[in-house]
């Protein structure tokens, strides 16, 4: 099967998470990279097309011409991640959308709610599919969590504990990524909230299979200066009596990137860590803990779907990375057939960003009202 | 040195913490069991007496008498261990520290404020010593963590997380054990909060060195028909701007007693689990994680003192607990020679007890408050 | 019950496997330590005899004396333990049987084979139980393993690996413990081999129910000057078929007290590891690993009798050495019954002991014989 | 920059390693998969070419004629990878080799000594690199113990402990896999040796920056039948007296693919175990252990070359495998742009291949000679 061919918004030099796009991309042979506005300086986006191989005559400084262009192209882009800063996902996104052409997006969904509201309106008369890369939920051990819970193997849910700690925000920082990421105008009203929240947020839903329906949030900028938050501490509530509680913070020094979930229910209960990937707690009430490896024994389909290499050999962080982009071609593959969505093929999609964009909401006005509860 | 003769309320057969103090007593040779109240139930009394050995003529079914006979006994008891459910802690406690006989408890203090303050009133006035076995302040590396903190090595304090999690009531219970404890008569207004969530609470002031200004607790009683809390989720702010997580569940599959605590400043973090008691995760901000064990390299004296065996020798559970009554044995003996308590000597007093009380009435305050805030 | 009259022989000042002697004695009220000859110094005998708290009368400087004045005592003592370096284990411990007191001795049994045969003849003509201290075997997790093991849960046994590494001797030292260990006049002909070799060896046996019949060592004194191995890397064969490896080393910067024992069948395989003695891995073969915790599900009778508390609150090191004494004094009071050693009570005998020197000596042989093979 | 035009050898339907071999070269974009002789019978070959993209013109059933046409064509391969069973590295390699194509070859070297002794006269005179995908070697923090081990860090090495265990032989078993491995036909002499005793061998020599001049082995074949070994005890005598001992398994259950090495020296310690890759264990002997993350505080440039995220973003093994090929790459393009390879490329070469071989024929011969010394 030919690659799908992919166009990149953002990503230029400097960008993290632009690189991370390309390699998960490109790590299965289901996309390739043929076209990119990189940077909205001329200048940057014509070096950064360069030093990634991309065609010269398909190196745009601006979104808006390449998703004209690249429409009338008989070879133009099928798919266009979009890797930019909070406040450039809508619109580039609603553009290539009415054009059909599919899109990848970055998280959180927007930077503001009423940015999300118009793409969710323009996605749903689009042609095309919407991708989100909560990718998180690419890890095989998180699809076993989320399989086990579904089918029962912990009960009934009564507890959701979640947190996602890191530390590189602990004094003030100057570089690219800290700057649009505490700049309301960039990142919208959540810091740590948006850039790590929405993830914990987004983890808990899918491996509980169920959101909270109300929240309350202490929600704190330690580092003096900051205009977003960088630490929230929040109870959240769920339909039926389930409660939680969700941690995120990226000022809690000795933590890199520790995103960590368990959940408890009434016959049993599950952890897992996003930094020990490959291993899984599973504990059935008043029996000895099970250790469940990554594609090893007792490994479910969910899970085994995603896996490249047996257990033992780690898989990471970009391999879960690339499985959202794998799930991807498989459903723009079927929409391009003409066919449904495969079975189990499983993406964050525009319903997941909106929940996201809510939880920050939500955390926002909790903490206006003295982390009061607000029903989302 | 001649050990103190000890006696003992409470903790006749089918009890379990009565075996454990008696042998945090014992374990160092500095206590003496002599005299006993084991029991209200005569029959009970005299075998629970008889099983471990007590002077059968010291052996009581009512710690009233117990208390005025040992009293006029020239080797009558000089301290007593008050191990009962916690209705019964108040009265024989005010009934021995009035004869001048040094009281250690077991926690939480008492089942009701009033009994608390009327306690306090109580100790205030005698001429005794009255401790209180929030035992998990006895691990040596709790201590170090204390001390660290305490010399600033992780900075001005930001967050602090503990968490104390159990799962022996994820269904319902019917033993000796389960039965008091959920019972308000006499474990009081309290159930997981009471038990364990002021073990969290204790120990997260005892490592920060301070206590929470405020909070707001979600409270849950999971398993139908239970009449106290099973679960709570607690926020908590601290004067000065310091932010706090406090979860105490008793329904947590798979966890056996994970209690756990993490503080992070502005400037480093620490790391604490009692179920793995010989490590403490130390991280200076920006520098590889240390881990530090008992009585190894980088060990302060604060925690070798507390020490008995080198680094690799784990001490466990009831060294931590025998170190809360080595203390008392060294303020008692200060205390019978007319001395201040030595320097270093640290142990939970009724002003930890009371805030512990305290704590369980916010929770609970604010528990009806739709888990609004509470001052403490 | 009364607790056993106990005398020690050396655990003077300075010493520090007498403390834990003492303590571990202490620990369940079983014993009583009445009479001592700590030192052989007057002066020093004396003092650390007023430090411990016994009687003048009964601390001596001599052990012959305390052994003939005891012995013709009403209250004398009916146990002794022997915690003085290696070459002073056969002398009194053969004393003391031969007044029909029994013998706790400290591992390894003596300094020499000779002084070996002596004693085990000693022994068997002897009115008195000899217990030799080998106290991994105490932990509840390590009678777990041999009793899954001899249970077949691991089926067939085809692999030992038995490792103890500790770092204190990376460099030269001066002080009592390092020096007399290091002395062959003193040691015997095994460092690392004795001081720590034989524990990992006697924990191999135990818990894998065999000993090999040949071993292959080659045994190495890192720091220049030393007189006695520091360091012994060692390949076993057992009888049937199954093979093994030891290592032992006294220069592993980095590991404490690490001792650690795998074994694995032909069904499964089990790790346990002394620096988290209340976790036991067990696997069988083609399912998720289980994590088997003291006193937690899962738990054996063989392990459970030797519990003091509930799994999750952490037994260490000192629970473990109280555990043989716990053992002893079961079998003391059952001879002094007229009775046989209970069923279940296990403890480390003259036979260890002597499986030990053999291991030291065929150790050396081998070493020798450039780490050729010698039948055991 | 272009992709470098890649051939396969081998790694048609049913294989492991070819795919990871594929995923590995295509990961960073450098090489780009354009010709194959994935089997050596016509319709598998077709077929499997077919499932992988392959121009059907460049689909070969024989690598013979693969060699000869695609150097002759223009857009010819640059570089093949093999991922044949061993008796079909030989061959093939000298093959492209001859014909100035690079050589990206699967361990062991090959079955025989003999076909390495050719195989490596061939490279000799070959104009074209030959890189041996020992891909543990590419680990960030594999790179990082060496570099450390090299400063200096750990003083003067005393101890090498290194093994590698695998449970998946355990029972007997018939899969495409098993079969050829443990077939003396197609793997050599060695089983657990030549698959994964080599991976231990070539980790250690390559962290420890030396081999061992000798060794003694005890090597067993555990199942019933089974040709070659499934395990092997290893000690090792390095040059200046360090020693060793390497433990190669695949019969040990609770193992998937347990790699894991320990340097120690006389100024501390290194810890490294593949199945937590992103850990690196570091002790300054009398400092407290300190945890080092890959690309996190204390990285050094030697690690850092070849992360691709930040820490606390788990890279596995595809990535280390895929840093080989990376490496291959840059060593490619210098060779042919007519530049030495650059400064800090590192890779495993024929001369680690030797080795490899020269490790597993001497365990062999020390079994034959009932485990006694071999010089390497």
């Amino acid at each position: 099967m030919e690659p799908i061919r992919l166009g990149m918004v953002g990503g230029g030099q400097g960008a993290l998470i632009g690189s991370v796009h390309r390699l998960a991309a490109r790590m299965d042979g289901h996309f390739r990279l043929v076209a990119g506005a990189l940077s909205s300086t001329p200048e940057r986006a014509r070096k950064s097309g360069a030093e990634i191989g991309l065609d010269p005559s398909r190196t745009y400084d601006d979104w808006k011409r390449m998703a004209g262009r690249e429409a009338r192209r008989k070879d133009g882009v099928e798919a266009v991640a979009i890797v930019t800063p909070n406040h450039m996902h809508a619109a580039p996104a609603i553009e290539f959308l009415k054009r059909g052409i599919h899109v990848i997006c970055d998280k959180p969904l927007t930077a503001t709610m009423a940015e999300a509201k118009k793409l969710a309106a323009a996605a749903e008369k689009a042609d095309a599919l919407f991708i989100l890369t909560h990718n998180y939920t690419g890890y095989p051990l998180v699809r076993q969590a989320r399989a086990m819970i579904a089918r029962g193997d912990i009960g009934q849910i009564r507890l959701v504990q979640v947190e996602y700690a890191q530390d590189w925000l602990t004094h003030e920082v100057h570089n690219k990524q800290a700057e649009w990421r505490s700049d309301p105008a960039r990142a919208g009203i959540g810091g740590a909230l948006g850039d790590i929240g929405t993830h914990a947020y987004n983890l808990a839903a899918f491996v509980a299979g169920m959101e909270p329906e109300a929240l309350a949030a202490d929600v704190t900028a330690f580092v003096a200066g900051r205009k977003l938050d960088d630490n929230a501490n929040v109870l959240m509530r769920y339909p039926g009596g389930a409660k939680g509680m969700l941690w995120a913070s990226q000022v809690a020094p000795g933590n890199e990137n520790s995103l960590r979930i368990r959940v408890f229910g009434d016959q049993g209960g599950l952890e897992w860590a996003q930094e020990e990937p490959n291993k899984l707690w599973f504990s059935r009430f008043g029996e000895p803990k099970q250790l469940l490896t990554r594609n090893g024994a007792g490994a479910l389909p969910e899970a085994q779907r995603v896996c490249r290499v047996p257990g033992g050999h780690p898989e990471g962080y970009l391999e879960a990375f690339a499985n959202i982009y794998a799930e991807a071609a498989q459903a723009i593959r079927a929409r391009q057939a003409g066919l449904p969505v495969p079975d189990g093929v499983t993406y964050p999609t525009l319903s997941d960003g909106l929940a996201g964009m809510r939880f920050v909401a939500a955390c926002v006005t909790s903490a206006r009202r003295n982390a009061g509860w607000v029903t989302l």
